[in-house]
C-alpha cells in the first residue's frame, strides 16, 4: 500500500512537473485588457499604494498569499536532504493552503542554512507575502529563526512543525479528557521527545492550563536540577516543568500519568509501561512512519484513547486540520502574529467539529475532509485575534 | 482615456485584491489524494530528487516557474517608490507570463536596495525557480546585480527593462532596414539615453553586426576620448561606439544619421533636426508616456518609420513580445543562460511575424496578441540555445 501511494506520488510529479500553478485572475484578451491590468493602468495602483503603503494589503496578493519557506534541513522522516528535494513538500502544503482554505501560497526553499542568512533573507522578501508559514526546519535552529522573526515583521510567522501538531494534540487532549471526565489542571502528561514539536505541545499544554507535565528527551526525564547538563533549550523547559523534580526513565515518568504524547521515535513505548499509567490512559504516538506503539497493542495493553499520525488507525493527529484555517484567520484579520491564544482557540475549534453524540475513544479528532473545519477553525483564530 | 485606465486598474485591484492565484493542479478530495499528493507520497519525491538533484527539474514546479523580481527602486516611470508599491508591475508581468507563455510566474519584492543583500537574497532563493526575470531596478546597480547572477546561478536570469527592450527594438530596426533597403553594417544609429536600455539596445546593435552607432546622454555625444570624465558604464560603452570620435550635442550627432533609437525624456528630439538626417529616417521614440517625438510631428518633418512604447500609435516596441516566448524558449531548452544570441534570435523571431506582404512604414513590429508570437519566438530561442 506504502508502496503503491509511493509509485502514484512519483507518477504524478512525473505527469504534472510540480503540483502548482500560477494563473491570472483577470483577463487578459485585449489591448485594453493589457493597459488595464499591466502598463499603463497598473502605475496607478502602483501610485496609490506608494501614497498610502496600506493598500498594499488590500490591492495587491500580499492580502491571501503565504511563503512556504524551507532550507531542506529536516524533511518529513528524510532529514538534511537539502533545498531542492524539499520541493515536493513545499509543493504539497501550498496545495493544501489553496484547497482547504483558498490561501494562495508560494514555495519557497532556501540554498543556505545558516540562521542569520536566513532570518536576512526572509525579512528581505516579506514585503511581498502576508505571512510566512517555516517548513522543515531542524531544531533548535528552528527556534531561534522564528522567535527572530517575529519579532522583526510585521506579518505572521508561523513555524508548522512546532505548532501544526501542537495544536492539533490539544484538540486531542481537550476531548479525550472530556472524554475521561478529567480536567486539564488534574491531569498529569509525559511528553516524550524534547524536539520543536515536543517543546511546542509542552508549552501550549501549559499555558491552557496543565499543571503536571513532565518532558522526556533521549537521556529521560527532563529535570531544572539538571539544567546545567542539558543545552539551553532542554534547560529551559525543564524549568517549566516537572515540578515534583523527578528523575530516570520514561518508563519511570509514566508512572502514574494520565496522558503519553510521543513525538519520538517508533517503538519506544513499551506495551507493559502503560498498566503503570492511571486509569483509561490516554496515548498519542505520533512517530511517523511507525509510531512509538501501534494502537492495537497499546488498546490491548489497557489503553482508553490512542492516536497517531497515521490515516489508516482512528484518531489521526493531522496538522491539515490546523495551519490552512489558521493562515485564513490570521490573514483575513490582518493579525501580525498568530499568537498562543489564537492558537489555542484554533485547538479548541478543532475539539468543537466532534459533536458530543460523536466523541468516542476511537473518535476524539475530526477527519481532515470534515465539512466546515476551515471555517471553524478560520473563525476561532479571528475571534482571538480581535 | 487614461483617467479611465487608472480607474479601471484601480477598480480591478480593489475587487480582486492582487491579479494572481496559486493553484493545485492534482485532485484533493479524498484521503488517498492526500497521500499521494502529500505525506506519505510526497516523501518518495523527495527521496528521489535527494539522490538525483536533477529530477528538481522535472518533478517539481521549478520545471515551469519564473520569479519576478524587483527592489521597487526604478518603477515605469514612477522612480523609486519601493517594494510594497512595485508589487502591482510585478503581478501584472506574473499574468502576462502565463497569458502568453504559460509560465507560471511569481512576484518577489525586496525590502532592500543593497546590491550585495539583493544577489545574496536573489542566490538564496534560486533552487526554488527555472529562472530569474529582474525588472524595474535602477541603473547603473542593475547591470552589476545582473552581471554577478548569471555568473554565480546555474538558472537564467533576465533583467527586462535593459533587454526586453533592446530585443523589440531590434526586431524595429531589422525590418525598418529590410524596407530602406539598408544593410545593418552601412546604418548610422543615435541612441539617445544610455541607462540600462540604451546600453543594452547598443551592444546588441554592435553584436548583430551593426559598425555605426553613436550613444548620446545628458551631456552630449558620448567619446572614447573623455572617458576619464565619465562613469564606469558610460566610459565602456563610449570604447565601444563612435569611432569617429564625433562631439557635441545630439543635434550634432544627428546630422546624416539613419535611426535614432531614444531611451530618454519627453520632447528632446526636436522636429527640424530631422530634416538633417538622412533620407528615410527610422524614428524610435520610447519615452513614456511622452516620446520623444510624436509621430504625427516626425512623419510631418521627413520621418519615413516611426515607433513609439504607446498602443495607440502604430509599432509599439513592446516587451510583451519578448519576455513571455524567451523565458518559454529557456525553460524548454533548460538553458544556463539567455545568452545574446539567443536573445537576437528572439528579435530576429519577432520581426520574421510581419510578412513581407504586411510590412510597411506603419507596421514593422507584430501586435502583441497575434497568433503564434510566443511559439515563435520560443522557437527561436530553444534553437538558438543547442
Amino acid at each position: 500500500m506504502v508502496k503503491d501511494v509511493n509509485r502514484a506520488a512519483l507518477e504524478q510529479a512525473e505527469k504534472f512537473g510540480g503540483k502548482l500553478e500560477v494563473v491570472p485572475k483577470v483577463a487578459i484578451n485585449t489591448r485594453e485588457d493589457l493597459s488595464i491590468a499591466y502598463s499603463p493602468g497598473v502605475g496607478a495602483v502602483s501610485s496609490a499604494i506608494a501614497k498610502n503603503p496600506d493598500l498594499v494589503y488590500t490591492m495587491t496578493t500580499k492580502k491571501n498569499t503565504v511563503a512556504i519557506i524551507s532550507d531542506g534541513s529536516s524533511v518529513l522522516g528524510l532529514g538534511n536532504i537539502g533545498a531542492k528535494a524539499a520541493m515536493p513538500v513545499m509543493e504539497g502544503k501550498a496545495a493544501l493552503f489553496k484547497r482547504f482554505a483558498d490561501v494562495d501560497a508560494v514555495p519557497i526553499v532556501l540554498d543556505t542554512q545558516d540562521v542569520d542568512e536566513i532570518v536576512q533573507v526572509i525579512k528581505a522578501i516579506a514585503p511581498t507575502f502576508g505571512g510566512i508559514h517555516l517548513e522543515d526546519i531542524s531544531a533548535p535552529r528552528c527556534l531561534e529563526i522564528e522567535q527572530r522573526l517575529i519579532k522583526e515583521l510585521d506579518i505572521p510567522v508561523f513555524h508548522d512543525d512546532q505548532h501544526g501538531t501542537a495544536i492539533v494534540v490539544l484538540a486531542g487532549v481537550f476531548n479525550a479528557l472530556k472524554l475521561k471526565k478529567l480536567a486539564l489542571e488534574d491531569a498529569r502528561f509525559v511528553i516524550n521527545g524534547a524536539g520543536a514539536a515536543g517543546l511546542a505541545i509542552t508549552r501550549k499544554l501549559l499555558y491552557a492550563g496543565a499543571k503536571h507535565v513532565i518532558v522526556c528527551d533521549k537521556v529521560g526525564i527532563l529535570s531544572e536540577d539538571q539544567a546545567e547538563n542539558l543545552p539551553a533549550h532542554h534547560a529551559a523547559i525543564a524549568k517549566e516543568t516537572n515540578q515534583e523534580h523527578r528523575h530516570g526513565t520514561l518508563q519511570d515518568a509514566l508512572v502514574g500519568a494520565d496522558v503519553f504524547i510521543g513525538v519520538s521515535a517508533p517503538g519506544v513505548l513499551k506495551a507493559e509501561w502503560i498498566s503503570s499509567m492511571n486509569d483509561k490512559a490516554v496515548i498519542f504516538a505520533m512517530a511517523n512512519p511507525d509510531p512509538e506503539i501501534y494502537p492495537d497493542e497499546a488498546l490491548k495493553a489497557g489503553a482508553y484513547i490512542v492516536g497517531t499520525g497515521r490515516s489508516d488507525f482512528p484518531n489521526q493527529i493531522n496538522n491539515v486540520l490546523a495551519f490552512p484555517g489558521i493562515f485564513r484567520g490570521a490573514l483575513d484579520a490582518r493579525s501580525r502574529d498568530i499568537t498562543i491564544d489564537m492558537q489555542i482557540a484554533a485547538a479548541r475549534g478543532i475539539a468543537s467539529l466532534v459533536s458530543d453524540d460523536e466523541l468516542a475513544p476511537d473518535h476524539i479528532i475530526p477527519d481532515a475532509f470534515k465539512e466546515g473545519v476551515t471555517e471553524v477553525v478560520a473563525e476561532s483564530v479571528r475571534r482571538a485575534a480581535q
